[in-house]
């Protein structure tokens, strides 16, 4: 995944001392926490760091990266993470890897997100990738139904046999929307939803996407 | 409380042969359970139900009242429920026990609301009641400061010593906004925040509301 790499890689630069940094989940956010260790390693840079899941904060603990505890963070400088698809306004689906609610809080703690992507999640308009929306247990068969009535395909995430269970004890739904026009509508319309914790469309959060292709070419996107 | 019991013993008049019900959860909605338990167990009437909570469950399997899984419920007919505030338009505040969103889900998947009250919980305007949001326990500091900066004081529901834990696993943020003078603008705001679960404002979804009296008189409000 060298694009992936040299996208986080552009990324890091921005990192500087001093910072409270928060780091994303996935393969992507990997080589940012990565190129993060290194820099704490080699050139001794001083920053502290939250997670956004368990699996990352052990890769950045074994880097030697000093995380903080979530009481402390008034404000975070900035964080990185991946993201499933970006549209040309930088609004984002996430949540493929499950753990959409912990990136939100976190990038919502953040003064800026930085999004690196292959150039494979760059889209014109979001809803390729499945929406994923996460919900409480309770009586999931009545969610199931309301968000079946905003009109999707939905797939309720499984492992193995047994539904996939979030970090956070919840369920996730693989909602197929078709093209979504309007994702700040669709976001409301989703969180008003009883049993709907919070779903995958980041409006409005990005400030900054990088993009990275196979053959070693950088480009970035910002927020007007 | 003599007053919740004649109220709810007039909803329960609502309640018809073959009608799936939502049982809701706290004093009012108790009253209501032992009344159609009765019906159930004297006349043999014949329903299903659900229940929003544990608590209501048990005291409605101790009637005899015949339950069903949220699997096989499409519509429920009616739900029968307590609530901490209700204002002119027929908007509540919930979730004084705990249960907002299990009450909410049902609500929601209700032909009809019946809120039964004693005539200290009918108010002018929603807010001297402080409103209660569930919310992720991770990273909940941060999620504080969004609701904080909402402009309201906040207390974390404490049981004893330790933090308030709802069925589904999450605290509760009891929040002092004083006047809500828009209660739907409101309830979007805190349900856009990650980490906000949802909140106990229960916009449009009452139909009826039953206001008893101490002195014996019961008062209705219905939703033009």
């Amino acid at each position: 995944m060298e694009s992936k790499r040299i996208a986080a890689e552009k990324a890091v630069e921005l990192v500087k001392d001093g910072m409270k940094i928060g780091l994303g989940t996935g393969s992507t956010a990997y080589w940012a926490i990565q190129a993060i260790g290194r820099l704490v390693k080699e050139q001794g840079l001083g920053i502290q760091a939250v997670a956004t899941s368990v699996q990352s904060e052990q890769l950045a603990k074994e880097w030697g990266i000093p995380m903080m505890p979530f009481a402390e963070v008034d404000m975070l400088d900035l964080t990185i993470d991946g993201a499933d698809e970006v549209d040309a306004e930088l609004n984002l689906i996430k949540g493929g890897g499950g753990a959409l609610l912990r990136e939100k809080i976190v990038a919502a703690a953040s003064k800026q997100l930085i999004i690196i992507v292959d150039e494979s999640k760059d889209v014109q308009q979001l809803g390729k990738f499945p929406l994923p929306v996460e919900i409480v247990p309770f009586a999931y068969e009545l969610t199931v139904k309301k968000l079946q009535q905003l009109g999707c395909e939905l797939k309720l995430r499984h492992n193995g046999e047994e539904l996939f269970v979030t970090d956070n004890g919840n369920y996730i739904a693989d909602c197929e929307f078709g093209d979504i026009k309007d994702p700040a509508a669709l976001h409301d319309d989703l969180n008003r939803i009883p049993g709907v914790v919070d779903n995958g469309l980041f409006i409005d959060m990005a400030s900054l996407v990088i993009i990275g292709s196979a053959d070693g070419e950088i480009r970035s996107k910002t927020r007007q």
